[in-house]
């Protein structure tokens, strides 16, 4: 059997109209003789109604009733798109998850998908039927309903594609695909046809946009082909695959660029075991969300300099922390609002020599200067004054033959 | 066990306020000691929506996903609810049909309770939860989604009732209890306090808005109290029981009226088997709604008048098929549009002698005309101009005492 899923986020069905197009994009499949799974997200807004109602109900509703409220949602969406499927003429069904079962472990609210019993569905699809998929459920041990906290239904449908030895998992949701860089940001934006699952990961800033980066990471994990597109325009959207399947020949696949980002430099912190640790402890129970974090050598071996940014709205908070902190020494603190994160990105970069040399040459030109520098394998960061984010993102974008 | 049944309609829970006046009802009877199972509806207008959602995907939206679509309204009431209870402390928790199981048989859109498996949940009432059950949905045996015709919620909660051998079931609606008339049409209507099955099911013109006709006969098969009353004020409502419970002593229990009816008369009819089926078949056929049906005896043996009535906007359809008719004969129709049924409603009747006199002197001295009279062993109905049917109502009220 040649099977293919198919998920539609919530925008994608997000009204009567968009669920009858939903339909034409799976009898356009069934027509190319796939077997086809399908997930469905909950129509766009409902969701987040529910969960306001639950804050009404209590601010602090039960997990376990949480998961039961929030997962109607996605029985509506799923017997409307079966319903329109119905309607074509097409033998379709929705599934809820106790009905498969799709079992899950963990706690409410962030359950995992442990294992799907595949019998019902495998005799379904033999039969010739479409099966809707409730996406984001699952039930635990005790057959009470949970809901699978990061990833979602794009989870549900990485999971499912593993579990059925998908061809392909399609992605359907509000943008084209990835891209180059935020198109927000960058007109010149170019979609990109293929990127391995590593870039993607790291492009997070821009892929949480079109798929969480849980997913992503099972969808690696189990070499599982991800495509990306709208469900609005038909156009090829992007391939998230391994990386020996990437027939292009990009050194950098991606630029991102962070917005309201705040460094902050501790200067002569105390070069021994747990210092950072205490540094952090304090600000993760607050849930202030650290980002880049550099540390040189000490030069001295006894002190040393650390830097992080955290988003320019928390400043003020981690300032505070930092010098109510007991456990810590440090000589001196340097505060700088109005930063910026830029990063390139590409598996090239590993096999070609001089990139990070062309992308300092490149903001050198431009009298960008560099604060801090950070790399992994596959991508480069730089920190840099956040007016300059535009023309820096202008230049390297063409640096890097983006544009084309 | 004390096993008490308390069903929230959808008005009752139609808003986030009125689901916390929901959980202090249900604590209330927690601290009586009660076991307590809840049984809800849809949160006013959810169920609507989305019938409006299937009819705009398809004018023959799946029967089969209708359920699915529509049973997911008392998942999101049945969530909060028991939110709610824990809360405020108490232990609870919503249990879907699938879950408990509630088996049904019959179409979809139009099931019947077979079963309720009562394991899980009398353990945990045993545990001291209270649990929250979906009303209107159960599961057929091929594990799919069904919904419950005729009754609803209702139909529910009094098989719940009867399954746990609770000792009441209550009802919780947005009317305080069944009155002896219409109060919108007379305010001097009073609530009744007892009421039997039967004269309950007769007072179906006034009963529906409390409780569905279908629900009332369960009740009364399975000899199971019901106490209708208003979730909204602290008051009594009113209980409907078996005619020996009744400790009132009133020979009439309460008067009902129909608005815009149109009286039909077929002068003249062969008087042989068969002919009234051949009447109304093609009316059944329309859903036209026949109500009072009154043929007289054969003056001659082979002819006979046949009366019925219907609603009044039906009146000119109903003309046109009885005329197109070619398997009836008939020597004359007669019309009349604008007539109203009246009706008194009583156990007391069977007892009492007179009353039917007592009622059709109370018109005549009032000068109105009767039509057509009709009888059970309960009720005297009587068709009358809908000019008089106020001043009737006032009259027949007054008459048998219904105004103390």
């Amino acid at each position: 059997m040649r099977i293919v899923v198919l998920k539609f986020g919530g925008t994608s069905v997000g009204k009567i109209s968009k669920i009858k197009k939903v339909a034409e994009i799976i009898e356009n499949y069934k027509k190319k003789k796939y077997k086809v799974i399908v997930v469905s997200s909950a129509m766009s807004g409902v969701t987040n109604d529910l969960i306001k109602k639950s804050k009404e109900i209590s601010k602090n509703f039960s997990d376990t009733e949480y998961d039961v409220l929030v997962s109607s949602g996605e029985q509506v969406a799923c017997s409307l798109i079966s319903g329109r499927l119905n309607h074509k003429g097409l033998k379709s069904r929705s599934w809820l998850a106790w009905q498969i079962p799709v079992y899950t472990e963990g706690f409410h609210k962030n359950s995992r998908i442990i294992k799907i019993n595949k019998s019902k569905i495998l005799k379904y699809l033999k039969e010739g039927g479409t099966p809707i998929i409730a996406g984001f459920q699952g039930i635990n041990n005790k057959d009470r309903i949970t809901t699978i906290g990061r990833g979602g239904s794009d989870a549900s449908a990485i999971m499912l594609a593993k579990f059925f030895k998908a061809e392909r998992c399609v992605i359907y949701t509000d943008v084209e695909g990835v891209y180059t860089t935020d198109p927000n940001k960058l007109k010149k934006a170019k979609k990109i046809k293929e990127i391995s699952y590593e870039e993607m990961l790291e492009m997070a800033s821009l892929g949480a946009k079109v798929m969480q980066p849980v997913s992503i990471q099972d969808a690696r994990l189990n070499r599982i082909d991800v495509e990306v597109k709208s469900s609005f325009v038909r156009k090829s959207g992007t391939l998230i695959t391994k990386k020996s399947n990437i027939t292009q020949n990009k050194i950098i696949t991606g630029i991102t660029s962070t917005n309201n980002d705040a460094k902050i430099t501790l200067l002569g912190v105390k070069d021994k075991p747990g210092v950072a640790a205490s540094i952090f402890k304090p600000l993760s129970e607050k849930s202030i969300n650290v980002d880049m974090v550099v540390q040189n050598i000490s030069a001295n071996g006894k002190e040393t300099d650390l830097t992080f940014t955290i988003k320019s709205e928390d400043l003020n908070k981690t300032k505070n922390l930092i010098k109510d902190n007991k456990k810590i020494n440090f000589r001196k603190l340097v505060l700088e609002n109005g930063v910026s994160k830029l990063s390139i990105i590409g598996v090239g970069m590993v096999t070609t020599p001089g990139v990070t040399f062309r992308m300092f040459q490149t903001l050198a030109n431009k009298r960008i200067n560099i604060k801090v520098i950070s790399t992994s394998e596959i991508k480069i960061s730089v920190l840099i004054d956040k007016k300059n984010t535009k023309k820096a993102l202008v230049a390297l974008h063409k640096e890097f033959k983006l544009d084309k």
